[in-house]
């Protein structure tokens, strides 16, 4: 197959999902040059997404960024696997995917974990996180994600560290479905922060990145290197050593990184971005339940970054028939990583704003109609 | 900083290092598109370029390709850490950065392994090669770096594939620098090839792949996983279930990889783009010949992909400063990275041709000649 004739033929949708999403003309025309990984506009480049990205979680510098190759995951990884010691012992907040992710991360690495698992529908509560950690002190660190864009639940990210702080225990946030789309100062006792390149930020995929906090670092200095790639404290010591990953950065992806930086500081930054995104949220939501499809979270406990809705229970709706339909009217939703209950996923983020989420409604309803008879979707 | 004014008022040079390299305008305008990861038509690019990057190595499909996310080095970690189990033993050759780069990668995830160092300047000796297998029986596998872009030395990559078969032993090889750019055929007992999209394949950085039979897959099934992103056989059962990454891929760079596979087809495979790397390495090396600079390796050793050069002995020379005054006529070379001699390195990979070797040669001797009174660079 030609790349080439599968891209121009090609009408591509929108994307109505929690990561890649849809970035501007202005991110992708960031990518239509070459530059050298060592070049010292490169060099620069790093040092200023550094710096900016560091800015976002903590304008007094309490933070430092370490970009790092890949997925949010691999970022997620770097984190939990290189911030604990071999005296250390992690509590993870599991009630979805990416908490029972960085489960498997702390089992594949031989690190000490327990799993606070709890429903995905509802955020982790806070009174078993307390029980836990009253119950085994010997708990140092304990891993949240914020928000959970297996559902959207959003978790209660200061409550959390508060909780966490009476037991004495440090705090790993996973950020990635909400870091630069939902505004939120770390307590005290958060370590790091992990997130990526290509989802609120709206940059492409290939770019991941801890905050963290230097002493997390240097704390971490003597302790055992589970991997070479994704060792957090040689790649912070390499990048600032000489402004230069130690392995290969992708260049393009950066610079895309770079213009999407300008573009959410000319948002207003995370807040104002957040205002977009709760637009997107209202439109999408109101939308939806005039159609009578009803959400699987709780008004109070879900985030403006992606929405669940329960499928339809007639028996002729099937979600892809349902996805391609949308696809050929321009809007990519999202399957379905629930074990709960049958449900579909619609994101609010991305280079995204109301007039389109007022539009998929609009075709969800003309779909609905022409799939059923006059019957409203799961009434 | 404003990422937008830097980019536009910057005038890019060519590459000419181990890469990443200058790609095609046409690779460049592929990733023009956003698209969502589980989306059918991202779905066919991934199969796509599964077949045809594992089609390359070996057409009748004894191969099978992983992709993964990162840089080159991740994808060698995925492979080395992934194929080889508790009972295994890696002797790696090592004559340069990147063979030291997989004994250290063994090193950390606890592999038993034996390095066989030799100097940068030459390739891996066959000879103290078979007596390092004879001398230790329990060897499973021997890893080898195809081209070491840490001097340009090109290893006997058969030789070394034929030895490894007299004492029973697998090869992994690292093919960063040659894949796509010098053909080869992978003798029988290779079980793996790790490269990148954006060496000769003249993609962007961001992803690498490794070429795996599926026997050592299979074989490699129950062995610990030292890593949730970096398992290649999660990756490759992934990808086998449903032809989706279980962790998002670079969207962007995978596209871009299409449209540079479609034209190294129009060049005539890995066989067509070799003619035009050695075309491109003897208008350099002729032309640096005539100025006075030597190699540090000796010819029968040297690839087209990178060349090595002494650097000048007189007092004023300084690398920075020659460097900058390249990229200000348009070409980016390459710093050392070895530790036996003073040199540079200028590659010659990428979308360049003789034409653009030439001009870098003319450059070199007009800055040399402005640098020095009238001394040719090292006499």
């Amino acid at each position: 197959m030609s790349t080439r004739v599968a891209t121009s033929q090609r009408h591509w949708p929108k994307l109505l999902t929690p990561g890649p999403i849809t970035t501007s003309v202005g991110v992708k025309a960031s990518m239509q040059f070459d530059s050298g990984s060592r070049d010292s506009a490169f060099i620069e480049l790093t040092a200023s997404l550094r710096h900016r990205l560091a800015d976002l979680v903590d304008p007094t510098g309490g933070f430092t960024c370490v970009p790092m190759q890949g997925s949010g995951t691999f970022s997620v990884e770097a984190m939990v696997t290189s911030l604990l010691g071999p005296d250390d012992h992690l509590l993870v907040c599991a009630n979805g995917t990416y908490g029972s992710r960085i489960e498997a991360i702390a089992q594949m690495a031989g690190i000490a974990h327990t799993t606070l698992a709890s429903p995905e529908s509802g955020p982790t509560p806070l009174d078993e996180l307390d029980k836990a950690l009253e119950g085994d002190g010997t708990v140092s660190h304990v891993a949240i994600v914020h928000c959970e864009t297996t559902s959207g639940v959003l978790n209660p990210l200061d409550d959390v560290c508060d909780v966490a702080s009476r037991h004495g225990a440090r705090v790993l946030v996973d950020a990635m479905g909400t870091f630069g789309g939902i505004p939120f100062t770390p307590a005290a006792n958060v370590d790091a922060v992990a997130a990526s390149a290509n989802k609120c930020l709206q940059g492409v995929p290939g770019l991941g990145f801890v905050l963290a906090r230097p002493e997390a670092l240097t704390r971490a200095a003597d302790f055992p290197v589970h991997s070479l790639s994704l060792d957090l404290v040689g790649q912070w010591r390499g990048l600032e050593a000489n402004g230069q990953f130690r392995f290969t950065p992708p260049t393009h992806v950066m610079w895309a990184l770079g213009t999407a930086l300008d573009e959410l500081e000319a948002e207003g930054g995370p807040a104002g971005r957040y205002q977009r995104y709760r637009t997107n949220h209202l439109v999408l939501t109101d939308g939806m339940t005039r159609l009578g499809y009803r959400m699987l979270v709780d008004p109070g406990h879900q985030s403006p970054i992606i929405a669940t809705f329960l499928s339809p229970t007639h028996a002729d709706w099937d979600f892809r028939t349902f996805y391609e339909a949308l696809v050929a009217r321009g809007f990519a939703i999202y399957p379905s990583k629930l074990t709960e209950a049958e449900t579909f996923r619609i994101g609010c983020i991305g280079d995204v704003d109301g007039d389109d989420m007022a539009s998929v409604v609009t075709h969800i309803e003309e779909i609905t109609v022409a799939s059923t008879t006059a019957e409203p979707a799961n009434h």
